[in-house]
């Protein structure tokens, strides 16, 4: 089955590439950016293992070469080129915020939102949480990787936090997820040796995870997201804290939450970024201390937090395996 | 005026020797480990700047060389030598735990106290909420490094914060702060391109902080605290978590409750590691996001965390200025 | 066909059960270490993908369950284990040095041998230089890290340099190279924002390196060798400096000598570590200046310098295609 | 007296300011850069410790507010200045490469040269090596920092060397080399976990050394450099090579060479960036091999090789002591 990425030069696109030269089913077969390169350019360490031409974005091109394409792609621009994909037959797996929220909290969050009826349709791509609804979809909203790795720590535990109180996100990421841009934030010298909040209670993933939180509990969870910028290249660790309304066993709640889940690891200490950098899982453990509860995940921010997550979005669409091609060993030490 | 440290060979030992290599009224005159041997030996980097026998460790040695002395010793071991030397009338500052706790709460997290009589008297050397009672001491609790950084953040809220909620503590450190010691938990390749939080809800300094807010609130403040370790030698970075009870502008009450403090910043931006590392300060913000408060601190924690917090303990003790060598410039870079 | 792998506790036999777990014709039945344990107990990421025993080291159960077993041990222990396999029948590839050097240089650099006959017969894994060998041997010698690095570099140029003057190598490596142990050495804080030379000239790599090019050079070469610790987890680079008997062009020389050689790439730019970590390439380029020759390759050291070099000479004793299995995709970013 | 410096945003204005408010005879009197600022903005640490408003360059200006002025400017930018200031009766100096090569050797490196009249008269400013010339100079090349740690290496042992093969140097440096300016060369993400040679032969600061060592030769010195990038932010460490013309003891010659020179440290073990960061020391060691040498030296690459060079120069063109507040204590750990 053929598949295309669009907005292939970053990060998670190069995550991806390597995903699908392991993938028996997926073959690549358009790679499109803003200007005409070689992939083996893009990505050096790519010489003699996957040379391709890169292309720029044109869906109709990408039409006729695939049935499935990823954007990997800035909000605004990926709903431009999501809309014509779906008007050509093409399922479409959306990594930017485009079709995560609702139009209300998107437009207050990004810009005017330029596709609302396919907004509608969007399935909001957590494997764990809406399985059957993505079998089923043409289009992924593919979540963000804060609120991937805050929401798998919080939805076990909805029914026994006080849903008043709502939950505090403090929330750590590897640089990876600024993106390639050369920035002063992205600054070695900036980064190294240093840790800081950036946007707090204010970022964005802050109401998509709200929203989605608030949409599992079937009512409104207050939500207050701290995210933090870490030395290190990829990975992401969250701590979650909340106030409990009666005494649980937490590890047993989740246990008992994500049974038969084969990519979440309840695990007995405190979640580690080795253990699941390079790989699709999400560790998650919990703590509990008088009434409050202390959650705390671990992911890959560029594959569960981008890019497996998508292909497992896209293994389902295709009635595949849902594992096919997923990565399960860690890349350290 | 002459004093000593006895425990010289870790990091704070190493910071407190720059400083007072800095300060134009004390003079090092004994330096003392658990071995015979030279300063420059065991730090190549004194070498031509400061060459100094280091003895094995004897109060009645150290209190015919000192007026005053640092124990830079694990708790303890720190008792032990604080009660000699206050009974050959030298004065001590203590970095160990050993006397920062009430004695009940001490023997709950440590062992058995040895010197209930001097800790009756010792007086905890948060600068700026004890000043007064620090110049008259005989004895200092230098405060642990988190709750250094965390105490600072919390004190000033204390009116406007749910005292039954209480707060939630999300603390980040460089490994520096794990000590010397090699082990599995300190290897470069376990730490690098990792995070992970330890000890959570159960480590040490938790009832070190509930203790001391609690006595500033004179009720009891539950706290959760949760520390990690970052990829950074030196540094800590502190994220607290409360609810309030009543509207508030945070910074004003910070720069109300901290007016004339030299040393505390109350800064406008996200608290940054790299604008404290290698000084004295701890700069803090807060921000409020509906009914909760999310306060942010960072300190150096070898500076204001141990080595210059104990200095400016012994400027007061001695009647010197508070701010004599304290450092104000960062190493970075 | 079943394989072992005795001493399994560090990095390198780690490296070597994730490339196991991808094999299509090798399967791991039995795994051995100086103490009983689960293999995912000592790397927890391997929870719910690889559970499995790990045996007090036994040669004569080894040799039961496996037809070829891998021996990562430290030199002097491996050499105990390979001795009693290689009499059961069973095949041996050797991370160790025991079988690398003659025995004279051996005992020279490392201690007595004890078992000097099948030294005799080791094979030296280097596999585009030995590749025939190889195929029909029982012992392998798998080489350390530097000299693969070093000798795939020079081999090009031997004819082209002047053998008097030997060669220079200014190697640079990863702290995973130093293994597991904790030590000073591998403190985080030793290691982070530093770099520095250590065994410079009398390092054991430097007469494994020299006996190997003197080998392909039919004469001996001076070779000075200084290595490095650089502070990243994983990755090496050699900078190798001659002088040249005569005008080359050094990347034509490169590309013949290497003609066809999958895992060898010639590029035409410096070595990069990030384009070779987590992969069996090296990456190698070279620059003349006046009569002096600069020569700079990159390989994984735990990889390339270890693990999927020993998994290569596995496939080449086995029959197998020697590229089954090998890792081509980098881990990064 | 008065100074002031002029492009004072970059890593090397900061650490000169830093160094500057220590200095007891020196006072800051003007700050310049492209555009109006404040110095606390640009550098946030220094809120509360040195607030001072940065005006546009202006060399008029500058003359007016001091005796001395220091200029941090790129090549080119910086011999406008110069020229200006200079005939205006200031001394200067300069970090930049303007005034650090010969006529002929500038052009063929950097671009034509628009001061060529105190071009003749400029000095080298490398302390150890030209004292008296420099403290009379009215403007004085500040050395780079390649240049600075390799020269110093070297110096020492021109007369046993073989001068016909000449010094092959292979340097190391830290990302803040590289200066402030965002790009992907100093993104985090490509510069952590990574090393790699830059520019090898041709970097302009090979023909810096040459040219150097070569008028200390008395002869022309082959000279073949390579950079290399590591990941960390401060800090240099340089291996020279050279083929001997006769047996000689290394360290001995190093102590005699440097004899009474308080800011070299001839070391008996390989040097260590940790052990000079943050200080003006070179740290300088030696190793023979049969008819090779290996030199190796450290600095730090702010310091030593630019801003703290930068003030022992003003220090001795004002006719202070030397070592008027150079820094000798490391940041570290």
């Amino acid at each position: 089955m053929n598949v295309g990425i669009i907005g292939v030069s970053g990060y998670t696109g190069f995550e991806l590439i390597k995903l699908l030269l392991n993938h028996p089913k997926f073959k690549i077969n358009y790679l499109a950016a803003s200007a005409e390169s070689r992939v083996e350019e893009i990505f050096p360490s790519l010489n003699s293992i996957f040379e391709f031409d890169v292309k720029v974005a044109d869906a109709k091109e990408a039409a006729k070469k695939c049935e499935l394409v990823f954007l990997a792609l800035p909000h605004q621009e990926a709903m431009k080129y999501a809309k014509e994909l779906l008007s050509l037959g093409v399922k479409v797996v959306d990594f930017s915020a485009d079709y995560r929220l609702s139009q209300a909290l998107y437009e207050k969050n990004y810009c005017e939102h330029l596709d609302p009826k396919n907004l509608e349709n969007a399935v909001y791509g957590l494997v764990e949480l809406n399985r059957d609804k993505i079998r089923s979809a043409n289009l992924i909203a593919n979540p963000g990787c804060y609120p991937t790795a805050s929401i798998l720590a919080i939805a076990a535990f909805l029914p026994h936090i006080d849903r008043d109180f709502g939950v505090i996100i403090d929330a750590k990421s590897g640089v990876s997820g600024a993106g390639k841009k050369a920035s002063t934030t992205t600054h070695f010298v900036s980064v190294n040796e240093n840790a800081n909040a950036y946007n707090p209670i204010k970022h964005r993933h802050s109401d998509e995870i709200k929203e989605q939180i608030s949409l599992l509990a079937s009512t409104q969870i207050p939500t207050l997201f701290v995210p933090h910028l870490l030395p290190i290249t990829r990975g992401m660790l969250v701590s979650v804290y909340a106030k409990l309304n009666s005494q649980i066993e937490p590890l047993e709640i989740l246990r008992k939450f994500y049974k038969n889940e084969k990519f979440i690891r309840i695990i007995n200490k405190p979640a580690n970024i080795k253990d699941v950098a390079g790989t699709h899982f999400c560790d998650i453990t919990a703590y509990v201390s008088e009434d409050k509860i202390f959650i705390n995940s671990a992911i890959d921010n560029l594959l569960r937090g981008a890019s497996s997550q998508a292909l497992a979005n896209a293994n389902l669409m295709s009635g595949f395996e849902e594992s096919l091609a997923l990565p399960t060993l860690t890349v350290m030490p």
